[in-house]
């Protein structure tokens, strides 16, 4: 078997200890005669799953007391419902801070639960490629004082605009609102202030685990705010006073969710994986400002250290390119179906020699075709 | 490692050959160097997955042309609201025929959604052990025929309580009303009569795959109706439109599930199912009807072949049988804590040799107890 460097932007590679366990325990979990998938969810050996799961994810990520941990199904794009249907039964207003593919998808989602105001937008409607390139300065920002939260992508996946702090909503004008961001594609990469956030949330797809688990951390104080027509099952105050277990959860999911999350820990944790994830993305980053063959458009501030994207100036060598690369086992590089070109996601469980690996495959490329 | 005859309600026992192919596959899916969970669900190795898995759920329930198949995530309880939702956007009446815990709670769901009537019930108030222990005679049905649709639970999992046809909804007076039916416990148990429902819905968590998955089939015409608050990530139009990848689907799910058809199809299909799945429920009840120390209360004509709840007689001996079952590597045996008593599920992947372990055990323990 050879394992390929895998740079999909979700699902995604998954550390090769967590899968040669998972299969080692498929048939029969630590002597109970039993695969993880076959317990009952209220049985003793998966309550201790869920349990160590929900305590590492608070350790990992530092999450302060009056915070609830969840673990949910339906994704981001669920979230983008399911959030506003918890938040809005109130007060329906919701400001949204536009930097990318998902926010604006957010910005959709939520404008079909409230009165949608959008403090911020980064789109550059004109632009050919790189629509989304920049964060707009927090200066800028339009945010309502009376708002029921401010929606924000902590990083565009599709568009490769990244978050480095979260924003102060009392330097907003804006104490009092709550900040929801959508971690979803670099959650555990590196330290989020959670203090900062009213919610927090993101599917599991690219840095946690397999894909129909989602992960969502929100303050005690905004459990109580739910729309009417908020389903049960995906009602936060709900899924937390029944330990993430309101209804099924999706067991196996959360198992392996649990060993990346014992394997971050072996690794240091997150605040180690910060570091080897800012070398990876310099190393690839470097190389493409680099490059005459390349191009990047986001800028340098806000350049996503999880979500790559770059373009060959010639665009007819694209198929080239992808062809080259899948013969040196790099796979899953091509972009977005909305941005073209390329994109190379760099999660935790890449290592530095997939990055080394394709940052040569750059250069070689350059090299025959410049 | 020894393998236990696991009677969990679910999420239940595997086929012990899909978790041994799944083990196998685990690093590297058909040398494509990646785990299935690792695969980007828009890749050519992914939906060769899924379109298979669509295919094999068609051929096995026989699903007729105008239906669509869906994979979706929530859940039973999460389809309580996301049916309504789809289904109450243009007549918010919702009928309803309660034989049991499953559809009481459909029930207290779909009343937060709609105007709900219930057409008839089970439920024995009164009763101290078998609330729910028949289906009201069909006769007695009072199905408005103006509703939007009416819902009943196919399977009731922890009570017991099985229908083994489906109402025809014109001799209930009501021809236009499409019949909504929660297949959750016994879906490929048997044939299952999908050309007189409108809609079916079920978690993967018992007949299956793993916990998170949710099939869904809806007939065409019903996919046009949804509420104005339906969850983009759950409405079946645009889930049918987009081969159920609107969002990322549970895609290690999906792959289990598709293991678990190929399964059933090397064992004959759904008809050959439910001659085992007869014959096993057989031997249960008659080596409970036949003893002094267990008692039934279901009625014989619904007596559910997937989940037989039966109880002590003496119930002080309840934990005497529940430690000897765990000795001799019978688990999960306990009722659900709303029944008591003890609860054993015969699932398509519980072999009569676990069944058979089981009554030997049943007469054992009654002639050492008796």
């Amino acid at each position: 078997m050879t394992r390929v460097f895998n740079f999909s932007a979700g699902p995604a590679a998954l550390p090769e200890e967590v899968l040669s366990q998972a299969a080692a325990e498929m048939l029969d979990w630590h002597g109970s005669g039993m695969s993880v998938m076959e317990m009952s969810h209220r049985g003793k050996e998966f309550t201790s799953i869920i349990e160590q799961a929900l305590a590492d994810v608070r350790e990992l990520m530092q999450v302060p007391a009056g915070y609830q941990v969840l673990f949910m199904q339906g994704g981001g794009l669920g979230e983008n419902a399911i959030v506003p249907l918890n938040l809005l039964g109130r007060n329906n207003k919701v400001d949204i801070v536009e930097t990318g593919s998902w926010s604006a998808k957010s910005r959709a989602e939520a404008a079909r639960y409230g009165d949608l105001h959008l403090a911020a937008s980064g789109l550059r409607a004109e632009a050919k490629q790189g629509k989304y390139t920049s964060i707009p300065a927090v200066a800028d920002w339009r945010v309502r004082s009376d708002a029921a939260y401010l929606h924000i992508c902590g990083n565009e996946t599709i568009d490769g605009v990244e978050f480095f702090d979260f924003p102060d909503m009392a330097a907003l004008g804006a104490p009092d609102v709550p900040l929801v961001v959508d971690v979803s594609s670099h959650i555990l990469s590196r330290p989020l202030d959670v203090s900062k956030c009213g919610l927090l949330f993101g599917g599991a797809q690219k840095n946690i685990g397999p894909a129909g688990l989602t992960l969502v951390i929100v303050r005690d104080d905004l459990l109580d705010q739910a729309h009417a027509l908020c389903p049960s099952a995906f009602n936060y105050k709900l899924v937390a006073a029944n330990g993430s277990m309101y209804n099924t959860p999706p067991t196996y999911s959360i198992y392996i969710a649990g060993l990346v999350f014992q394997w971050l820990k072996r690794q240091g944790g997150v605040a180690a994986m910060a570091e080897r994830n800012a070398a990876k993305a310099s190393l690839l980053y470097d190389a493409l400002d680099q490059s005459e063959l390349y191009i990047t458009h986001v800028e340098h501030a806000c350049r996503s250290r999880m979500n790559v994207p770059f373009f060959l100036r010639d665009e007819s060598l694209n198929e080239a390119f992808l062809a080259g690369a899948k013969a040196r086992g790099l796979l899953q590089l091509k972009g977005h179906k909305s941005v073209g070109g390329m994109r190379a996601s760099l999660y935790n469980a890449m290592p530095l020699a997939g990055v080394q690996a394709l940052v040569d495959y750059l250069k070689e490329f350059e090299k025959s075709h410049g």
